[in-house]
């Protein structure tokens, strides 16, 4: 009788439920951190982050948890004899099951003297690669990144998973990946970017134009995104950040930031829609009022899968001809010197290589991408030593994107992942983009069905001020899924085809062609 | 050997900064709620404070603590015996023995059951007294203050100390207070302060000035408070919330809010004086980087001295003559309507009496308090029944303020303190008004040895703009003095004399005679 009530599931929840309270005070100590915090106050932070990141690790690998898990388990098996369970339920928690059994299985491989020098390793690494950065120096840096790699290497050992090196990093950014999936995903790009990137090149630019917005006008612009796309204010908030970011401190508690850039008038506007793009997917994860807040299938499946969300509101709806016309009137009212919405529009979708990833536009962000994953598997997988790093770098950006650094801070010194030992993120950045391509051609099907211009019927949506559909459809056919599933059976859920390069490449010839011919 | 290295001792000192962490960490929780958090994000921002409070009770009153502080005592007696320690490191260690002694014997005497029923029924009178008032309706939170007092009670029986049932609930904030202390202390302000009202009524005061400031150049003045008092900004913030307050993160990170309120354009000023004089005493206290920041002679020593601090600042400072010559032209270039800078100074010392307690000027404020102080001593100690709350609060404000509450949100229901069982808390606020009298004498002598004006040294150093020396003083004088001594002892050693409400009258008497006879 005691199986029917579900205790044993319950006891397990409120466990998770209490993990995920102090997973969620660690976001609300990095939210402060880099929202409020006076300078002075980071080494104490430091100390409180290290104490929760030791009670965390504490209770994700613990034999209660495993028990707790196996009589979770046991007494879903007899429910599932009696046969009184919903389909629905069943699915999710035997993926909840199977979730926490592989997540366990990982936090109880790693050998904590692993787990403290990798910690200690990272925060040398960061310190390093930063003063690297200011020196202009990348050998500063390289004994840091030999180390990281080493462990690294050592933590593979450990997790003894039946993947390459780089594979078994890379999991807990883009669950099931494999390299030979990336390949088939990637080649095609490899192909067709730097064709698309020849064709932009005889695209008629706008002549450099030199704007400001001032800093309020940038706050207006940007709230207008949260009233334009109905925004919950009572749940979600937007700061100001050195590095913009999105954060989820509760199931009703959501958190973004953005910033005011000198010299990138249109920086504030384009980084909130990215932001948004996060948050509304965190908003729309399966919590079924804290059902699964604290559960594996209550979270965002990959990193990948994130990055389409937000690139999907950055991307396909901010950098939209339709936004352009809307936003016309206010950025010339505040003082940029656009003649027509076009030329916003231009000045929103760029083509023209540059050497840093973060300013990069659609076009050429796959190269750097592509770059990136290409060097951290051969850092990874043997073929590259540390020391030949900033040459490899180099000679890939003049190959593929015909521009070369003059330094390693404008080089292989750009982005933090590598200080903090982060390897296999990268990929996701670009999977992303391509995600983002092919549920958008979904939507674009089930919009045309209701009744849009058929040419573009997401624009068509933005044209109306409809936005709000293109979230009801993401509401429902995207994010509930959270853990449900991995990337690649999302999309091939939600589109009915795997995922390939193809709506990418479709989408950026469009883009290019609206460039080429105007509006 | 073992006991010369300190061992015990630093083993203690390991274990209270890991409960420091997490208190700091909790404090950061409230930061956060009151100055981001999007409302929706309160109910579970609430479990992750009891979840916190929770941890921390355990740690506080744990059998672990009791043991490292009875090893940390043996070894102390050890190194006593062997002479080797310095007379300052005697005395702090002593002390910090005697309060923790202390403060564990309070957190074990408590019944968990209690700890819990309180921590319930406080949020329930919370809840119940803000519908009160909104319904403007006692008896709405009648059966809730019934309960708390019950249950106070009970926690007095528990903790069964050899004071009254008042005194040992005002122990937390005012240590070693007692009733007829307290009526020695308040006896002559009941006497003098109606007195001094009487004589007030006949200053001419300005018309009643309706004026605005608008939020940007508040804010500006805010601002320069921290230019004017040399504020290190890499370890204090200033942010926004609806009630002003102040708080400490870390040793080295220490927040504090202001607000702007429609129809008081001063309100945002002042109060950012008082929490900066709440946050310089936070910043002083003793702990001789981080060596006390975990122990108890490294925390304030009561509510009364943090009410000093931040009453010095607010009103000796911010109120004086120096002061308003020096922002006259400022808030005259905002728009604000005075002709000469005694109407700004009269603008913000002004003496009228009024019902509510916060908006009170520095002479009414004390009768504010003794009113309060009566009454919850009568409701504790038996002799006022719940009931007849308002109907007494009532007929005190009319014999001794002379105005009467047109109903209870006017009247009794006006503050928070009782709805959450605080009771002993409010005598602090009037003894802050006298502990910073009695201080600034003191610091008058040491300014006038310095060759300051001797008809008013502090005004005199404030008008050479050197808040500076001030601020030496009681960071020499008073501040490191922590939990060394309680509020009696300090005011003792520093001015030599016992505390009494002789500095504050005369304070007061000066202040009036400005406002007679002008600059």
């Amino acid at each position: 009788m005691l199986a029917l009530h579900g205790l044993a599931w319950k006891r397990l929840g409120a466990y998770l439920k209490e993990s995920q309270l102090l997973g969620s005070i660690q976001n609300t100590l990095y939210w402060d951190q880099n929202t409020s915090m006076p300078c002075a106050g980071a080494s104490w932070r430091a100390e409180q982050l290290s104490l929760l990141a030791k009670q965390i690790h504490e209770r994700q690998s613990s034999d209660q948890l495993q028990d707790l898990l196996n009589a979770a388990k046991a007494e879903f098996e007899q429910l599932l004899a009696l046969e009184e369970l919903q389909p629905k339920t069943i699915i999710e928690k035997k993926r909840n099951i199977q979730l926490l059994e592989q997540d366990i299985k990982r936090q109880k491989s790693l050998d904590t003297g692993l787990v403290v020098s990798l910690a200690k390793s990272k925060s040398k690494g960061y310190e390093l690669w930063q003063k690297a950065r200011s020196e202009n120096d990348f050998q500063i840096f390289a004994p840091a990144l030999k180390e990281l790699i080493s462990l690294r290497h050592e933590e593979v050992r450990q997790l003894c998973e039946p993947r390459t090196a780089w594979e078994t990093l890379a999991q807990p950014f883009e669950p099931d990946l494999t390299i030979s999936r990336l390949n088939n995903l990637f080649d095609p790009l490899r192909k067709a970017l730097p064709q698309l990137l020849d064709q932009s090149r005889s695209i008629k630019n706008n002549p450099t134009l030199s704007w400001e917005l001032d800093p309020l006008s940038q706050g207006v612009l940007a709230n207008q995104l949260f009233e334009d796309w109905s925004i919950d204010r009572s749940k979600t908030c937007l700061s100001q950040s050195p590095h913009p970011f999105s954060i989820t401190l509760g199931p009703c508690d959501f958190r973004l930031t953005n910033r005011v850039v000198d010299g990138q008038p249109l920086s504030c506007f384009l980084a909130t829609a990215h932001e948004l793009g996060h948050s509304l997917y965190e908003q729309g994860l399966p919590c079924e009022s804290h059902q699964w807040f604290a559960w594996p299938v209550g979270q965002a499946t990959s990193m990948a899968v994130h990055e389409s969300q937000s690139l999907f509101w950055e991307n396909r709806v901010a950098r939209s001809r339709a936004f352009s016309k809307r936003f016309w009137p206010i950025f010339v009212k505040a003082g940029a010197p656009f003649s027509s919405s076009f030329d916003l529009w231009r000045a929103m979708n760029r083509f023209k290589p540059c050497l840093n990833r973060v300013e990069a536009d659609e076009l050429t962000y796959g190269l750097h991408i592509l770059i990136r994953t290409d060097l951290e598997i051969a850092l990874i997988e043997g073929g590259l030593p540390v020391d030949d790093l900033p040459a490899e770098w180099n000679s890939r950006y003049k190959s593929l994107l015909g521009i070369q650094p003059n330094n390693d801070r404008e080089g292989c010194l750009q982005d933090v992942h590598w200080s903090e030992g982060q390897f296999g993120y990268f990929p996701s950045y670009l999977l992303g983009h391509l995600i983002s391509a092919q549920l958008s051609e979904s939507m674009s099907n089930h919009l045309q069905e209701d009744g849009f211009d058929a040419d573009d019927p997401i624009e068509s949506c933005i044209n109306k001020r409809q936005e709000s559909l293109l979230l009801s459809w993401l509401r429902k056919e995207v994010h509930p899924i959270g853990r449900n599933m991995n990337s690649d059976e999302l999309v091939e859920t939600v589109t009915g085809s795997s995922l390939s390069s193809e709506s990418f490449l479709k989408y950026l010839d469009r883009k290019l062609k609206i460039a080429f011919k105007g509006f």
